[in-house]
């Protein structure tokens, strides 16, 4: 049993956090620890406060609480640091949205090729990048033994600029790999007896090995492909595993792609609603369709913060019954605490930089999403096998990784022709002044005062 | 003193051939060597070959001409073999671009980001990719230990490709970097005082060393741009080193651009005949524009084969008057040649596999152009000093080789889905039927039946 202290930013995510609070509240041998939540949006700080206190007591296991609305006086002597902060919340990220649709970039500037997650932003997120640096600063100085867990978008451009730029220890996290779960119920697999492996980047991860009773596996969704697929239809905008986009990229990447991966596809299932309804089903057209999106954002995500606000005043109802303690969220940050704290191996998909390389074919400067067997020892990374095919390498893998770099390039030099560029490369931009203008009325937001001092035209 | 035999296919392409032998006859240390003309167009090739006996006479040198429409023929026992042949003419070219811009591709589908040249055809030409790899696998068998000069578009797929599937010895050779002659011209410098290199990809050059007497020369382009880059004006379409689409390139790369890369470049300046005229001058817009192309096509080339052919049939002509024998053309063919053969040493640009690395960040099997030292005991790349720009390569160098590599996966697999793969990812296509109508009219041309069977969709 080791009491260790764990700092949650951004803890007022209340659906986000209260899987995590669970988690580490079912995890025996993290008793005697200190949880730190720091929001900035006290009425949810406080309502998240109040429900992981309570859960604790429920469950009658030995944690303390602390909420703050000081970053540093957070994450001061922290083991452990999970970022899970939004800078801005949803509603900065629809504004900025909103102008790129008016010149001319539906579903906004910042839905590119290969990244059409609509909260996945990696152009126009200066405050969002900045806070990443600014978190490891402070780690830097106040725990500079902690690990970082970084939970927030954009993880791939994230958790690569920490680990070239900051001395701290920091793996990105995230769940897309868990649709296997999916796939193999679609498939009427024992998951257990499945043999997977995924590799990749964050949100672009392809199942190099997927091997089921000791055989080859794809022969099973070639047959599900032939037998099943007229009858599919999406239970949510996000349930995309075996959506014809999914099976579109099976067919000409030869891999199928996981999670999230789905939904980063080239312009082709994305040219408007039709399209997007046609390959990600009826009828939202997927999650990243104004369809999809507001389903998330007016009614998934409305829904749970109200639920969290409702429990939290309301102390006659029991937590054991709405959080079953049986039940793990699917959530990877608390295993990785405990296999790390507590010797508990686990396996997990964690995305940290391609050291070995882990991934041949990119540079191990950059972070790539793979499993990875953690315990007290540390992060051991799986051998990929079978190497990832050519085709996912050049035509999806390197493509993506390239917009990575662009936007780090532009978020560290400040040189606004890069961003200008970037969109040069755009599909949607039909001119070199549509370019100017979006980006000008975008740094004109006033929430976006730092992010236009620091792009400038370079000499 | 050494005879050797030169294959050149494609010698009726009238202008270069005679380039290349007028060059080959001012070369005495290949005097007694035997030149083999071949083409299928025997008008143009009795023409070239008429004036290539004539001119060796006149100059008094011992060379042998033959002339045949065989590759087999001509090649063997060769010591060298140039291929300037573009298969199917400019003519076919100009019909598969008529069948793209009727489906909304201005200047054809096989113009892309970073490869504009109206005559380096990547995707539409199977016919001409499958002609390198005809005369390679004959050289392996004809003429196993000679080199094959590649001097037919495109260099950067043709040359990687015969050097990743075929044993003879390839070297690729453009002659863009000459351009460097134009920016000392407009800059007033002395060539010879100019310290200069070059790096990239066949017309994707950059000139990463630029120093004047010892120094730092970017200052002099610097001052230049501020004093008189209004009064530029170009005298041909293709006069474009110091144009605003050039200098526009440097200011964001901060290297300048150098001969063709400065038409490969993103679609910025391409967008239409009005963007085009506005960064590469009036009246034409440069080369590959509607109106440059047709400059070249109907004016400076036919005037040129006009010429060829006035030239062939009237024997009272001095032809020492018309190609002076004390200039040498500009083509660097000869020069290898002859520093090979010879052990005159030379440097050269030259196309061939990155091996070492040459260019750091770029994989060693891609073909680079890079300065070279040749002599009789080879070739030798210059190391690359300073090194190119980390912009220049991951925001250029990268994502065209990327392309190179979809093309050839495209070409070296027939799978049709990667052609569509590649337009779907073009900022011309609105949808994927326009793809996949565009490239069914391409294959359904009579010349392109060849290709039509070995684009298939795979399983």
């Amino acid at each position: 049993m080791s009491g260790i202290k764990l700092s949650i930013i951004g803890a007022g995510s209340a659906v986000f956090s209260l899987r995590l609070i669970g988690d580490f509240c079912k995890t025996r041998g993290l008793s005697g620890s200190f949880i730190s939540l720091m929001d900035i949006d006290e009425e949810r700080l406080n309502a998240v406060h109040k429900l992981a206190t309570r859960y604790a007591a429920a469950l009658r296991i030995d944690l303390d609480f602390e909420k703050t609305t000081n970053l540093k006086n957070s994450i001061k002597d922290a083991d452990f640091v999970i970022n899970s902060a939004l800078i801005g919340g949803h509603k900065q990220l629809e504004i900025v949205r909103k102008i790129g649709e008016r010149y001319g970039y539906p579903r906004g500037i910042d839905s590119q090729e290969f990244n059409m997650v609509s909260d996945y932003y990696t152009l126009s997120n200066y405050n969002q990048l900045k806070y990443f640096q600014e978190i490891a600063n402070a780690m830097e100085e106040l725990c500079p033994k902690a690990w970082l867990l970084q939970a927030a978008n954009p993880i791939l451009e994230g958790v690569t600029l920490l680990s070239r730029y900051s001395k701290i220890k920091v793996v990105g996290i995230c769940h897309g790999h868990n649709s296997i779960e999916d796939l193999a119920r679609h498939l009427g697999l024992n998951l257990p007896q499945i043999d997977w492996q995924v590799a990749g980047f964050n949100h672009n991860i392809w199942l190099n090995r997927f091997k089921y009773q000791g055989k080859d596996a794809y022969p099973i969704l070639d047959r599900w492909m032939v037998e099943k697929r007229e009858k599919w239809i999406p239970k949510t905008p996000f349930d995309d595993q075996l959506s014809p986009a999914a099976l579109d990229m099976y067919k000409f990447y030869k891999r199928m792609p996981i999670g999230d991966t789905v939904r980063n596809s080239s312009w082709k299932y994305h040219y408007n609603l039709e399209t997007k309804k046609k390959w990600y089903g009826e009828p939202w057209g997927g999650a990243d369709s104004d369809l999809g999106w507001n389903w998330y954002q007016n009614h998934y995500l409305k829904e749970q913060t109200e639920n969290t606000f409702r429990l939290s005043t309301n102390d006659s109802i029991d937590l054991l019954k709405v959080f079953p303690p049986d039940q793990m969220s699917g959530e990877q940050h608390i295993y990785l605490i405990d296999a790390l704290v507590n010797n508990h191996q686990k396996r997990l998909i964690l995305n940290l930089p391609n050291q070995g390389p882990i991934i041949p074919g990119i540079p191990e400067n950059v972070v790539v999403e793979v499993p990875v067997i953690v315990d007290s020892s540390g992060l051991r990374p799986e051998e990929i096998d079978p190497p990832l095919p050519k085709r996912i390498l050049e035509m999806y893998l390197l493509p993506r990784m390239l917009r990575m770099e662009w936007s780090l390039e532009a978020f560290i030099t400040g040189d606004r022709g890069i961003l200008e560029e970037i969109l040069v490369r755009d599909p949607r931009t039909k001119s070199f002044e549509q370019v100017k203008a979006v980006i000008e009325e975008i740094l004109a937001l006033p929430f976006n005062q730092e992010m236009k001092r620091h792009y400038r035209y370079s000499l």
